[in-house]
């Protein structure tokens, strides 16, 4: 059984428990953050803090722990839930209050979770086979560039994928992708610029994202940040996605038609080798 | 200390807690419902109760309740915390389950919460004065009309009125008013029509609403279901708002600048007085 951390306390995962007055339950009024784990250690662990900190100061969330603390609160799961290769999640929420939508007073304390999930992230036969997806209307809020928990729509938009036989799906909002349900969005053109949209309120700031473009730069690619249409990721030569917990992984089919031979390409393999050479030697 | 319904029993609400693991706190996948309480007994219950099977259709949630359990919880939480006035909260999330945004296996039990809280309906300082508002992009996703625990923007947007003096925000899509951050609107034009907006996927069926316009139409008075602007808004003779928790309030400000005579308008308070004695007739 796993540990998990809440509010200071190691607690085995079926006794950690939450008010169901908990803000974060009731009104989506949470935060959260994934951080890859290789090694047994944090994978580009700066970023994701980077991170941590616009969400929490974008939604004006106190939070206690400094960066030392929650250094070691990680470090402390990885070791106690004997986490060699997966994922640390965290999420904060602004804590259990009686029912009003206006903020708590001043002082309530948050809450603060984090625990750890399994997972082959090197190893990934999805980073082989490459995602079959599909494009759905981007529903989303406004601010989907605030890491929130209000998460219904992506995970109504991976059921759907699931039910059309995808594995995930790309959200289309005036007639642009803007990113995946969990991930961010790219493509590669028949001149082999790597094409991805621009960060804006409409997006998610993936850290991967960010590491990836530096990469992409220091190879020496040509990389153009514009929103693109379903229509041209359908011409495009390759696609594929990034995201903290799967790095990177080839797209090979969107909306039944195959992405340039419907097979997995070869700049998305070489990229997503480059940033697991990046994310060992950001370990930490 | 109140007691609280959670998944079969009857709680203290210090001990009503629910797994970290919750989808309503991970992924507010998750559904509520707020019925009034007059006299020890729920307000227009019939409507609650069909709004509740039609969240729970839309997002295909489980839920093991039937029409007389759950009836039943709702009139022994009113007994137990010995509730005159004020209202019952019901939730019900997709349960708890490893983090995973895909829905978990069938059979998953579903969260589900009642609690109550007291709240002055019938002698409401806001009724006798009214609200003064401001306007807000509308920035919530694209299916407000299911009822769903993304709350978040309209926590923000209560949070952003109380900053300005305001007492609460009416959301502003493509010009047009669509509803308040927990409300619907209302304006009554200079020829004395009353207007609101029609249902769509970018409101919620407010069950006030939906009284509120029958007894517009017994009582013979114009009625346009179209959307308005929040120019239209502030030229209008009256404003009002019509909630489950707050049936109607009167809108007298708007932006800063007085809608009407800037005090309470006579057919807002008409409406809440027949508001008030259809709530009362439909008892139960």
């Amino acid at each position: 059984m796993r540990t998990v951390y809440l509010n200071g306390a190691y607690l085995p995962e079926d006794q950690a428990n939450i008010s169901v007055f908990d803000r974060g339950f009731m009104f989506a009024d949470s935060i959260y953050e994934v951080t890859a784990v290789l090694d047994g250690k944090l994978v580009d662990y700066q970023r994701h803090r980077g991170r941590l900190r616009r969400s929490l100061a974008a939604l004006g969330l106190p939070f206690g722990l400094d960066d030392a603390q929650l250094l070691q609160v990680h470090r402390d799961l990885i070791q106690r839930n004997q986490l060699g290769e997966g994922l640390v999640y965290l999420q904060v929420s602004r804590g259990a209050a009686d029912r009003n939508f206006l903020f708590p007073a001043a002082g309530t304390p948050p809450t603060v979770v984090l625990y750890t999930q399994a997972k082959a992230i090197i190893d990934s036969p999805l980073a082989q086979r490459g995602l079959v997806l599909i494009s759905l209307p981007d529903l989303r809020w406004g601010r989907s560039d605030i890491k929130t928990t209000q998460l219904l729509y992506a995970c109504m938009a991976k059921e759907q994928a699931r039910a059309q036989g995808a594995d995930d799906a790309w959200l289309v909002r005036d007639g642009c992708v803007t990113e995946g349900s969990s991930n961010n969005a790219f493509i590669v053109t028949a001149n082999g610029s790597v094409v991805t949209r621009p960060l804006s309120t409409a997006l998610l700031p993936g850290t991967t994202r960010d590491a990836l473009l530096a990469l992409v730069q220091a190879e020496g690619l040509r990389l153009e940040e514009r929103a693109f249409t379903v229509e041209e990721a359908l011409a495009a030569s390759e696609a594929f996605i990034s995201s903290s917990s799967s790095f990177i992984y080839p797209v090979v089919r969107l909306d039944g038609q195959p992405i340039g031979h419907g097979t997995p390409g070869p700049l998305a393999q070489r990229l997503r080798a480059l940033y697991i050479e990046h994310a060992y030697a950001s370990l930490g």
